[in-house]
Order: structure tokens, then sequence, then C-alpha cells
């Protein structure tokens, strides 16, 4: 088993959704686990700019998830 | 944090490892720690052919990871 957690989790995500046309079904359910995850966490403003809280370490975005 | 397990790590890792270029500093670490992780449970030829292995479900990949 392999544990993600952090900001490798957010890295993923986005990973992951930036190429959603290529993924097969359980890369496919994987990303839709990890969003669930996020949006349990982060606010939907959160979650639109993901991508800029990711790069910016200042944001803090590891601590929230 | 996540929970990865089974197949879902073989996935993973292969649809890192075949868009290497593609990753940023964190996801590369985490696609050497996902190579690690397999190395230590496979042998170097499952590893060579880990995307058949991953696609025949008979080839009971998943119980090995």
């Amino acid at each position: 088993m392999i544990k993600l957690e952090g900001l490798r989790i957010a890295g993923l995500y986005l990973f992951l959704k930036e190429r959603e046309s290529e993924l097969d079904e359980k890369m496919c359910e994987l990303g839709e686990e990890i969003e669930a995850y996020l949006y349990e966490r982060l606010s939907i403003e959160e979650m639109e700019e993901l991508r800029r809280l990711y790069e910016d370490s200042d944001a803090d975005l590891g601590s929230k998830i």
C-alpha cells in the first residue's frame, strides 16, 4: 500500500484531471476519488484555483489536504 | 491521506512513467517511490512487461503488489 498525503494529492489530481481523456477506467476512478477527497477539504473557490494554489508555496495548500 | 493498493499502483506507475517528461518535481518523486515499491515486489521480467500484466486480468498482478 502506498500512502498519498498533502501536496502530492493535489499534484496527482491536477495531473490526472488535465489528462482526463487519456485515463483508463481504474485511473478515472482514482481521479474521481481524489476529487471527492479534495472537495471535502477545500472550498469551491480553492478547487477552481487549485493549479495556482498548488504552485504557490505561500498558499500553504498542503496543510489543508 | 489517500491509500493506493493493488492494480491502482501499477496503473498509476504506468501512467506517470509513460508521461515522464511532463512530470513536475513532486510527481517525479512520486513516480520514483512507486517504482521502488514495485521493484521490491515484482521481478525484473514482470516490471518489463508491466503494461501487459496490468491489462491482462488473468495475470493476477493485483495480488502481488
